[in-house]
């Protein structure tokens, strides 16, 4: 932990990642780049056994974006079109009924209208469903586009991008993030009985799929190599600002962990494997591959940051079954006592990760770091996602809280956490 | 006071102004519909003799504007070019060489780079010298371009506009607003030795001077209307945002407070002037033309509003001669005592404003509303500059401020102020 607070080390790195390459949506050739460069950093940070991993990825390219508000003279509309969505072939035009919950949506006749999802950030876990599941929601009922108010707490006409996914048998419709401030203009205009017309043109296309790999890289374990506590983390991002902190912070937390366990001065007792997952952002094949590849090997925990990289208050656990929790969380909390030095010594129930979902639901106890979230939310998934915003000292105590648990899981005496180790679940 | 604080009708007022006409530049048919509506306004809200002024003004046009880092992949770069700057008929690549100070331009060879202004920001009033003047110091040292980080505390990768300018005899380069995250990127990639090559495509050009206006309403004074106290603000706007805050509610600020003094039980000793003033932003026509065709008239004071509306905290005064600063303050320090009541009582030595400048260069006592602007200069003259970000309490505040400044200066018996009134000035 002391050494995890002495350096800059994991910064210098992702300086490297962010600025020399850049972001790296799945597919890209800079995600490919990124991979290559993951594996040499690895390998210089001494770790074992570094490999990339094939995963086969959807390659979905955004193509040109514009929305415009018609009118005398017609005004652009800043937007970003949603990850996986679909192009407008011809631009599509159309008068914007506005809702601000699913409620509104089904209380309205959206035939041939453009459905504005003007919903206040309240938390991103709770705003994000207009995102995710908005669009098809729109399509079922007709409207042949959709905008939404990008999900985030504030904003400087900054859009959003993030996933969306239409539900089996929906046909697509075109669908993009709308700044908080456009969102609000056409709410307005509709509200004073000045009903707005939109004109959306999307070059959005899905490519089919192409080969990406996961990264991984080990500090085998002295006793009982075969045991293993992950790291992971997303390299992938999507195609707008750097992905400094979605997820590239993430990554640098996980990677230097095992840099600072792997020089001390023995091996922990289990083996600490960084995986750095691909394709998190849209589609998560990378999860599923490696749960598919490794799912039969024995996790004691997996360890995600993916949450940015403000200060950490501790962990957020997923523990299965529920009623083994809070035996857990009194096993574990002495091993949080050393954190509390830099404010980070909680256990809480909460989501682990994405690229870990799938090892929880195998019944791997699952950690997520837990971030202050208040900067992230602001920034995720949009052009201002870069280096710049990160905070050196909270990225070295993500570091030093990700180096701690790690230590602590493959460490530690007992290879059973609650009931639940993976090889546990799969004999039951 | 109380009833400017009873309201939103200034806020009402305003939302037309950016919702159904939007940002309005020299030159544009934006603004011609704006200073149209703004004559309806005042009308409606009981001024007298209103009417448009003809003023020459520049009509600049941004036309496409792109800045790409090269290499393996090139990547956008966000920027806003620089108001008035020329275009680049033929894309400019070159070598990008970053100073921070004009200290450091001097001592590097710029012939044939792009220069990058990387100055952070201090306060507008500092940092600004690096837009407006930048550029041409660049051009003088023969470089073929000018990157200047955008002036403001923060970004979420938003560059701001403003105008630059260049010194006689200097061939103007394209100059741009490039945002923090870039300027820090380019920064960071010098700063490593890996020299960062820039292409700046600029479709900027003057077109030469259309016909614009101030827009002039007045509530006549009871018994000396031929003294006047000006209330200015400008109705012009850079081509970005909806030019809320800048300057859309500082004209609200002032038809506001003299619809409000125009139905108090008697109108005030001297006459009220509400003066939308044009071309603030690029060129300061407006105010150069009222200065010429009303300088001779006896102006008692002018007030202006523009720097935003955020929490104001009573006023700035440009008295002259310094020698009579403090009699100035002494006596009119009990008219703000009712203001205290919001936090506005102040009154601090400071600038009126630029609209009001060419009067306060002649004598007449320009007194500027003295706004918090910590928001302000986060989203002036960038797309965020829009109706959403008003508190509409403060906006009240605002109005109230310049309702009551606006009645003590024209009520007040002493016509003279220090011994500054343009007359006296002009008699010596």
């Amino acid at each position: 932990m002391g050494r995890a607070l002495a350096d800059d080390r994991a910064l210098e790195d992702l300086v490297e990642l962010c600025d020399d390459i850049g972001h790296r949506l799945s597919g890209s050739p800079e995600l490919d780049r990124a991979i290559a460069w993951a594996q040499d950093k690895m390998r210089e940070h001494g770790l074992k056994n570094v490999r990339a991993e094939p995963v086969d990825v959807p390659r979905w390219v955004r193509g040109h974006e514009r929305a415009t508000l018609l009118g005398d003279p017609d005004r652009p509309l800043h937007i970003l079109t949603l990850g996986r969505s679909v192009g407008t072939p011809e631009p599509v035009e159309a008068e914007v009924v506005v809702v601000r919950t699913f409620e509104e949506l089904e209380a309205a006749d959206v035939t041939g209208k453009i459905v504005l999802y003007d919903a206040p950030f309240v938390t991103y876990g709770e705003t994000v469903a207009y995102r995710s599941k908005g669009p098809s929601r729109a399509a079922e009922k007709g409207a042949v586009g959709a905008l939404v108010r990008s999900v985030g707490p504030d904003s400087m006409d900054t859009p959003h991008t993030g996933a969306t996914r239409f539900a089996d048998g929906v046909t697509p419709i075109p669908a993009a993030a709308i700044t908080i401030e456009g969102a609000e203009l056409l709410a307005r205009l509709a509200e004073r009985g000045k009903q707005p017309r939109v004109r959306l043109d999307l070059g959005a296309k899905s490519e089919g799929t192409v080969s990406s790999a996961n990264v991984i890289g080990e500090i085998p374990g002295r006793e009982k190599p075969e045991e293993i506590v992950v790291l992971g983390c997303h390299l992938d991002s999507w195609d707008v600002g750097q992905g400094a902190q979605d997820d590239g912070g993430g990554c640098m937390m996980a990677l230097h962990a095992a840099r600072l366990i792997g020089t001390h001065r023995q091996a922990p007792r289990r083996t600490v494997r960084v995986v750095f997952y691909t394709n998190e952002e849209n589609g998560l094949a990378g999860a599923k591959a490696y749960a598919e590849a490794h799912g039969s090997e024995p996790h004691i925990a997996a360890i995600e940051s993916d949450s940015g990289t403000g200060a950490p208050a501790g962990l957020r656990a997923d523990i299965r079954p529920e009623s083994e929790r809070e035996s857990v969380f009194e096993a574990l909390r002495p091993y949080a006592q050393p954190l509390q030095a830099i404010h980070a010594g909680g256990l809480r129930e909460g989501y682990g990760g994405a690229d870990i979902g799938p090892l929880a639901e195998i019944g791997v106890p699952a950690f997520g770091i837990d971030h202050d979230t208040t900067e992230y939310f602001r920034i995720h998934h949009t052009h201002a996602d870069t280096i710049d915003k990160i905070d050196p000292t909270a990225l070295r105590w993500g570091v030093a809280t990700m180096t701690v648990w790690a230590w602590t899981l493959a460490e530690r005496e007992a290879a059973v956490i609650g009931s639940s180790t993976l090889r546990g679940r799969q004999e039951e």
